[in-house]
């Protein structure tokens, strides 16, 4: 359950629902509804009701901050029928965090953080001032974290996962998951349909399609894990000879660019970034795992016509008579990327994501995919439709695939 | 509601509900839960009754794919008690996407996509094979759309808001939120206390905290649209005074990249970046953008610490002498992208995101941020904690706010 007016008015993703239910999965814990409420005390109250009668673990984050609006702390008391009582090692640690971290001095609301249900169990937060809350009663155990992402996953980590594996006993559950790439759902489905139409009843399958890509999930539980094992090893003994043309990463739902990562720094290799359009995208992919320093030279980021020349060194007579969203200038991206970081491999990226078409006669959704290896240079075009986040995910999807399918020959 | 095992385990994250939010908030229709459930069949049918009990329309989406596990059809046939028949004009269309975009053949399963309830009244989906559905019992609407977000956004847009303000009439919705920046939530609090008792009980006041800045949100709801513009009006004119040092975008909740955006394009200005540690994700900020070419010329996304000399020119014995997380570099690489890019400003960041340390003696958490102006250029050394993301992001955030309030002088 996640609580606050915010997520009710879009203006906030919930990202913290996804990650909890990752969590959970781990440990053998099902997730069976994920909930969005509003801050009323009304609304809180009947939504524990509700999910307590659905499960006998319900999580919430949300509503813990200091201010008037944020009401969780009073829901849980009046839920659990106590009151709040000032908790002396909480108010020791707000006192610290403010000492500490915070250059505005502590303030009457920053106590209320201190004030806490009688009755709870704390979880700590060492890197907030809201403290988690564990509490029980006849129907199981209800649980409250903050809704600041980075507190409510370290308080997950730390403090909750261990008390939960410890209170409840939990079936093993097993998922796989296998990418496919370059063929839409229905083609792979046709392709697998014997298969999976000879699946146990303890495990489904289940298909995702995201841009380009397909992810094929198999689920299971059981609560013998050798029986469990068995079933998803005959499963995927079935599978793979269906798919492997299509397929990466058999054994684990790692994104390609984890792939790529992994094999560079197996290889000692060293990665250089082109991009026009997908403008810092395609880098990022990188840079937000950590250890990208490992193999990673960096991105020209050439948005503008005159940095692909100043930066890159890409002839202005190519773009010119080819325009800057065309092979030639692609690859001449590309090799000044190699050239310029210094780096084995490269990638080049250009195009027109739209909604308007800049310097180029090519139509919005046309774009060139370049690569150079230490031994070779090539450029691919591909129409990637009329939507520019979708024309950015694909190339990058489209790119990645195909440097990591070159790496995979090594 | 959203529909699929994917969510539940937490293999995607719900981005489609606050995209509905959003716009349902701007035809004023409050959102009063979001709710996340499996592909069963029978989780489906409960949570469409227990929908309708709160709601006088649900709006569902996922579970329309070809494949098996995707039951959503099935299940509004079972809640409305109606069946699936044949939709000449959908597989017409169905036919023509595949002629059209799909390199594969048609097969069976793409047939079933125009088996559709019969009662259901469509909502065309220029994009893909599903059809969206527009139900009607006694207790409301039910509405079911693709799960694929860019198929859902055009069916929301172009076909079911459209549907949704001439069936249902609805009181007027205001939101503003006012951004602050520097203060931390009890703070910015505490300073406007007395403001925040004295509002009228139809509008309602909520602070999202969020590294480094704090939104603040007024939300009112009212039958006369006159009386809920003067209620507000009267509500800003008491906060602006109060927080107005702390503020930049009093009007929206527009983020400060976009604000910068218009600022440049305005003053046909130039914006060059230079990105150690941010790793491109400060270039995406802008590129995300539509426009972005007008005023946006590149960044230097410069990882290893070779690049930053051969990309930006920064001179080897700075990085010798003080590291590549010292004020000197940082100053070095936004002079370079200035020059490089040929911009008349520049952003440059450099520091520790983490988890270990590089070529520096700086602790994790420790970055320089460069500015440069036609007029000046200077460096400010900030602490932004010991967590990658938040590190990442907060340095954003700041830099863009220094950069802005400089443009906010011209």
């Amino acid at each position: 359950m996640t609580i606050g007016d915010e997520l009710l008015i879009g203006q906030v993703v919930d990202t913290n629902s996804a990650f909890i239910a990752q969590e959970l999965q781990k440990i053998g814990i099902e997730v069976v509804q994920i909930t969005s409420i509003s801050d009323q005390l009304p609304d809180i109250l009947s939504a524990l009701e509700a999910a307590q009668s659905r499960a006998a673990i319900v999580i919430t984050t949300g509503g813990l901050g200091p201010t008037k609006d944020d009401v969780t702390k009073e829901a849980f008391c009046r839920y659990f029928d106590t009151e709040l009582v000032e908790h002396q090692p909480w108010l020791e640690h707000v006192k610290h965090l403010f000492a500490k971290y915070i250059s505005t001095p502590i303030n009457a609301m920053n106590y209320t953080q201190a004030m806490l249900p009688a009755t709870a169990e704390l979880l700590a937060n060492p890197y907030g001032t809201a403290a988690g809350m564990w509490m029980e009663n006849t129907k199981g155990v209800v649980v409250a974290m903050p809704g600041v992402p980075f507190e409510m996953k370290s308080m997950l980590q730390d403090e909750l996962i261990p008390r939960l594996v410890s209170r409840f006993k939990r079936p093993f559950i097993s998922h796989k998951t296998i990418v496919t790439y370059g063929l839409g759902e229905s083609a792979v489905a046709e392709l697998i349909q014997d298969w999976e139409a000879s699946l146990p009843p303890e495990l489904k399958l289940a298909y995702l399609p995201n841009l380009g890509k397909v992810r094929l999930r198999i689920s299971g539980s059981h609560t013998d894990q050798l029986v469990l094992n068995d079933l998803m090893d005959r499963a995927l003994k079935g599978l793979y000879p269906l798919i492997e043309h299509l397929s990466f990463s058999a054994e684990h739902d790692r994104p390609v660019e984890a792939l790529i990562a992994d094999k560079l720094t197996q290889i000692n290799g060293s990665l250089a970034l082109a991009e026009s359009f997908t403008g810092g995208a395609l880098a990022a992919k990188f840079t937000q795992m950590p250890g990208a320093s490992k193999y990673f030279m960096g991105s020209a980021v050439v948005y503008a016509s005159s940095a692909k020349t100043s930066v890159l060194g890409v002839p202005p007579s190519d773009l010119d008579s080819y325009s800057s969203v065309s092979a030639q200038v692609a690859e001449a991206m590309v090799l000044g990327a190699q050239k310029t970081f210094g780096a084995q491999y490269a990638i080049a990226t250009t195009g027109n994501a739209g909604p308007s078409i800049a310097d180029s006669p090519e139509e919005v959704g046309v774009v060139y995919l370049a690569i150079a290896t230490p031994e070779r240079v090539w450029v691919e075009r591909h129409e990637m439709g009329n939507h520019r986040e979708r024309i950015v995910e694909k190339s990058i999807n489209k790119a990645l695939t195909l440097l990591y399918a070159e790496l995979l020959k090594l």
